[in-house]
């Protein structure tokens, strides 16, 4: 007879949390993932807004795992679970049989039924996208520089980010920056600090899984950067042409989608009951009704906390979740007691304003300004995955700090100048 | 009276160099890329062998100008010459006149004839031409790890590489330390050991500009590192399914393209003679028969030494004529007599075999093995542009030397998982 099989779907913080707590545990671990790398999204937007390089928020998932042998990493597409068979199948046909299957799919941004709305105003999840972002916004400079048409260089020179989660905010913070800070002296014909950065929201304001002071500093601190927040607005139309928000068209060529996500398809997957995100209902010790071999975690995972509100979809969620699983999974094998349900602890909401000021709710401490961005920084250093990547983002961080020059500038991937509208 | 009109086409060696010649004379320059960065290409082939990251070999143009404000920065692709009206024709629509032309847009890597090779054997000019490499390589093993069928297998782990110039040498070395090194430790179902690197010459040795003992050192290197070199065979066909070499098919998955180029279309866009390789020919002073207002230099230029050999196409060659053509033009801008022809100066061939060796040819001196190595190090490091870029490489180098770990290994871009033929 075999090892006790687990296979883990999806190498994002959960999954990797799940490995890292099955270390020693008399199991044969595959983890499989469409990508070759863990992303370390919290800093996917700096990425996005030439701060910080790929290669230095990201990891070949394989690497992480040379010296864990009963650890094999397959980078290959899930297509389906067979729960019969109790097998995972792959895209490239395969069928990987396991004892206990762990899906930590993750989500992708979503946009409430309009799909169309996804090739002007791309979303932020993966390195592509944020390869993508970077690449577009870059371009709108260099378009502007050799427009004649005074309306098209205001067009492209106006940035609209919907959305105002961290995500959004941030985004906003740092492209607001790059116009105003960075790229002033680079540029003979146009001014980039005439750029208009518009941070559109539908909801009553900006952060609003932080407190209120805290939201109404962000805001202030954005709008001191120049950002233009516009709070209660919906976004009802998005072209080529532009944004509509409520009643009032702008003019832009750079949309960014921060606004929604949706769930990955674990939950049709499995044929087990979804929200309307998609996210798969989960009993109290993340198992699925019904089968106590599979559990679904992480942003793919609906699951409730005492205050009957869902736990957030945010890394450190992932990653207890996928801790309490590796007790869960060790608890069986060693014919012990099951843990108690999995209970979330909230560690604090953090995020950043440009690059002077964050804002951090623990709750009882709520911290704003210049000490949260040192306590931000120095917190995502800490999790970063190995020493090396730790002294590149610090060493980018300070070199930036020092000279006032973002490095991550390239404009990579083919895509054709387009010609003036 | 406006200053002089300077405009250079191409942010290469030549380019930049001609634009640093010219700081402080009396003209106007703009400068025209097709892309947004400098690319350092003699490590490029770091980037599509995963040593070193896209960003620590490539550098935003307008950003090195930040400080010369005579010097406006384009984004834009050059479509045509009109030398009757002294204007460079850009896709997006406008001309930019000039008093003084330069050409410096280089070569592309040509296949002969034989476009239709180009999708199945890309070549390494570009960063994206690193990436897509880089990407084809990384996936090659990660398709074997879960291939099936032997023969599958055996051709996933087969890698071709045509052309034993330097990038081909220095490609066919690095993948073979991949396997060989750097992989083994990661995988659980295949041997990446196993994996076979044929570098393909049509011509009788390895290193063809350098002195036949270093040839031959070279060869013998290439094979302790597991590389199987075949010489004196040209390659007649490559398919998605294998490369034929002279008479015998290769089954293999992954080939790169290191054997010819193809000037740019500047000798079209001036309606000049050209050789067939597509080099514009110019006069002794790099200008055109006929236009004195007009030079063309570097990989797109035939330039003529003095024994009747072409000059060759690499970056010093460039640098050289760059500096030369703003001689050229602060004599005529001073009323001066111009300088002699041009002449270059042959300083060196360099190539290194992997992560131990390296050949340097000098002429009357010439060094192969580690010292060669270490010279070849430093020498990149120095003529890299910025003490950012010099700490960032020399810090790579160094941890690849203590960790034994490549840390640019991200496939990125979309590429759909093939399933097994």
């Amino acid at each position: 007879m075999g090892k006790h099989k687990v296979v883990v779907v999806g190498g994002g913080f959960g999954g990797l949390q799940l490995v890292h707590g099955l270390d020693g545990a008399d199991v044969e671990i595959t983890l499989i993932d469409r990508r070759n790398h863990h992303l370390f999204q919290p800093l996917l937007y700096q990425v996005a807004t030439t701060v910080l390089a790929t290669s230095e928020i990201a990891w070949p998932i394989r690497r992480l795992y040379r010296d864990r042998k009963e650890v094999t990493t397959l980078l290959n597409e899930v297509v389906g679970v067979d729960r019969g068979t109790k097998t995972v199948t792959l895209r490239s046909g395969q069928s990987v049989p396991y004892d206990t299957l762990v899906l930590a799919t993750g989500a992708r941004h979503a946009y409430f039924g309009r799909d169309e709305w996804e090739d002007v105003a791309p979303g932020l999840k993966t390195l592509e996208d944020a390869t993508t972002i970077r690449r577009r916004v870059l371009l709108a400079f260099e378009q502007a520089e050799s427009a004649v048409k005074t309306s098209e260089l205001d067009a492209l020179l106006t940035f609209v980010i919907i959305g105002a989660g961290p995500t959004g905010v941030e985004l906003a913070g740092m492209i607001a920056e790059l116009a105003n800070a960075i790229l002033p002296p680079e540029f003979r014909k146009i001014d980039t600090t005439r750029t208009r950065v518009l941070l559109v929201e539908a909801g009553p304001r900006v952060l609003p899984t932080f407190s209120e002071d805290l939201s109404a500093y962000a805001k202030a601190s954005l709008e001191k950067l120049g950002v233009e927040v516009r709070l209660g607005q919906p976004v009802t139309a998005i072209s080529e042409e532009g944004v509509t928000i409520g009643d009032s068209f702008v003019a832009c060529r750079t949309v960014i989608w921060a606004a929604g996500v949706q769930a990955s398809p674990a939950a049709k997957w499995l044929d087990v009951p979804a929200d309307r995100a998609g996210r798969a209902i989960v009993k109290s010790d993340l198992t699925i009704e019904g089968d106590e071999n599979v559990f679904v975690i992480g942003d793919t995972a609906l699951v409730m906390q005492d205050d009957g509100k869902p736990v957030p979809g945010i890394a450190p969620a992932a990653k207890q979740q996928g801790a309490y699983v590796a007790k869960v999974i060790r608890s069986r094998l060693g014919g012990k007691a099951a843990p108690g349900p999995f209970r979330y602890r909230h560690q604090g909401s953090l995020a950043t304003i440009g690059k002077r000021a964050a804002v951090i709710d623990f709750g009882r401490i709520k911290l704003k300004g210049g000490l949260a961005w040192w306590i931000w920084g120095l917190a995502h250093i800490y999790f970063l995955i190995g020493t090396r990547s730790r002294l590149a983002v610090a060493w980018s961080w300070l070199w930036i700090y020092l000279s006032g020059q973002h490095s991550a500038r390239l404009i990579t991937q083919k895509e054709t100048l387009k010609s003036e509208r």
